[in-house]
């Protein structure tokens, strides 16, 4: 990863790390249970963010360089990856 | 698509249309909320079968063919593209 | 369900239905695969509508009345119900 | 929560902050994009599990409370509640 992308991710993955530990301190003072999803829910959002960012850095590097090389057996690898990752999310 | 993709995935669609049928039927003889539900799962699980499938293909061939070109444009709008339908799908 | 929710379900999974008639048209003419996609999530988008309309009414009926009665086993099993249905949405 | 419930919220949350520091120690590494990907779905699903917990003892507790109450707003204010983290999960 470029080093902007990188700073981009780890200032967003350090948010949420501080996010999931406001999550545990709101268990341990029994805050309100719908409180505490909405909560989780905007962790998971984050996350989803995250995953957005890192997999358009890996289409625009990785996969445009693999799919540029005549060998077949690369390019569909990575499409598997892709394709893996596609699945987990959906 | 090639003939065997268009085939395989008109008789998944095939087999949805079928199944929102059957739900609307389900829905009409006041069946147990649970078990339509249910069955709404089951049917959004098979559009998703089916978004995989379009999606593989595409990986394949048009972003693929995309990559092997010179144009920096048409590559930035294919992962947008791609990016698009991995935003809606998570 | 009581007529006007009967309707409405109904009138949804019928535009559900032309959706995927729809999508199969798409399939046939060979149109763009991220046009495809984008149906495809739309009817999945259509189909979690539904899902909320049946699942709120089934939380102001069936649930709302379990909780009412004393049987423990019988609030137990709405409660799984409810769970399992949360679950193979998230 | 009862103490029980506390517990194991809170030690999947501690493990959840672990493997947050985890990704961004990958980030941090260089690691392969997929592996990140990988690790972020992870985290997303226990963080899902969670939910289930918070959402399932909230079922088990305030909504039955309030069900078995004679008033019709509070019950109305559990089910759109309820409804509100479920249209958040799909």
């Amino acid at each position: 990863m470029d080093e902007r992308i990188r700073k981009k991710t780890d200032s967003r993955l350090a948010r949420i790390e501080g996010q999931v530990k406001g999550i545990r301190k709101m268990v341990e003072v029994d805050r309100y249970c719908i409180d505490i999803l909405t909560q989780i829910s905007a962790v998971i959002s984050a996350l989803k963010g995250v995953e957005e960012i890192v997999m358009e850095h890996h289409l625009h590097t990785c996969v445009a360089h693999a799919m540029q090389k005549e060998d077949p057996e690369e390019k569909q690898l990575k499409i598997i990856e892709v394709m893996d990752v596609f699945k987990r999310f959906s």
